[in-house]
């Protein structure tokens, strides 16, 4: 078992919810820089290595079908899919941007805090302006491990039925 | 007088400014998640039963113009607009998503506590991609209120002077 | 030497990184506030005189390339910005939204706090419905002078090669 994996009070003995409301946006923003700037090396250090990320539009979720955009049953998965992010010369540089806000902890239990939190991201390509490319919510499962909170589970769940077909890096 | 009006201080005897300002903030974020996912039950429990809640195009709120898109002098009118909203027959099925942030407490008076909070939501239709319903503004009037924060007031300021002709749910 | 230029600590003897972060947080929204709302002379007051404001192409600020579209070495320079801001009659006019979120605390030095958040744009134009204007980051370093804190430089780096054409005011 890896440091990383020792179970740890996900919600420390003098923490408040403010507190660690305030613990959980800094992920998030952290979570966001990293993307932003294409740093995957330290976006898989967001994740515990036995976790779940998906990607994966509104009305699937709801109706729990499971087609999904990305779908990753282990740290191991995305590092595939970071490594075919990076290194797939087809696709049109871009820059994304995420707007991270209206974090909601759903529950503190045990052995994970769940939350919630709006996303919007914008995507700019060259010699174009601005434009969206998807809104949604982040559906977290989230673990303090090895001195700091990451995720068991990161679910990205998009609005729009239409899958962006240009959707190659993780969100 | 129901249970809810009766008038309690809406700064806590220990809460500071740091810690009213989380409270809004989280009021702000339970208020999205409701509207995005057409709680509209839980969205009445927003209100006391006299309050104001208004849709309104930033023009006519500078001018003091009374044409709103959206116009509730009591929470019964907000049920109304509520249940027209979820009876509409005639409005293509849509998902929005609230942004709002930037956060910002004006007063705490004895009675109520006036913010103001920057709202982008953004609209989703079926087979499209998602585009901007509009940017503006929250200005609120606050009240504690059987145990938590309501909105004796709550205007909604949007930029732009065209009404969104699909705006049908409150925002 | 006036009086907002005194060296003072920028982190209180007894605020802790939360409460920093609340305070940088409500900063960028009076920021926020005041530049929709076009009071360009509380704009001023967010930056210390000997200051550097640049609102720049991200692909420049990588490259470290010179090209900007504002670019303000101090208080002066701004003021001439804001007055040919408010002077240009040429402009279409127009309602600017600041969404500024994801703030991150990158370093709390003697001399200086450097601090990034996400930041988007939107702008709506009369009988127009409203559009992204830009997105990308503010990088900035922040002092406590004269009792609140202030820029003693902030970089607008945006995501697009497009010079905004319309970018007449500052963001």
């Amino acid at each position: 078992m890896l440091a990383e994996e020792q179970p740890q009070a996900p919600l420390g003995p003098k923490a408040s919810l403010q507190e660690l409301h305030f613990e959980i946006e800094q992920l998030d923003s952290e979570y966001a820089h990293v993307l932003d700037n294409e740093h995957y090396e330290e976006f898989l250090d967001f994740f515990v290595e036995d976790c779940l990320y998906r990607v994966v539009p509104r009305e699937n979720h709801l109706l729990h079908l499971p087609i999904a955009a990305i779908h990753c049953e282990s740290k191991g998965m995305i590092k595939d899919r970071v490594y075919a992010a990076r290194e797939s010369t087809m696709a049109e540089p871009r820059t994304l941007r995420h707007f991270i806000s209206n974090v909601r902890v759903l529950e503190v239990g045990d052995e994970a805090i769940r939350a919630e939190a709006n996303v919007l991201i914008v995507q700019t390509m060259i010699n174009r302006m601005t434009d969206i490319l998807l809104s949604g919510f982040y559906l977290d499962r989230i673990v303090r491990s090895d001195g700091r909170l990451r995720f068991k589970e990161r679910l990205c769940i998009y609005d729009s039925l239409l899958l962006p077909t240009s959707l190659i890096a993780p969100v």
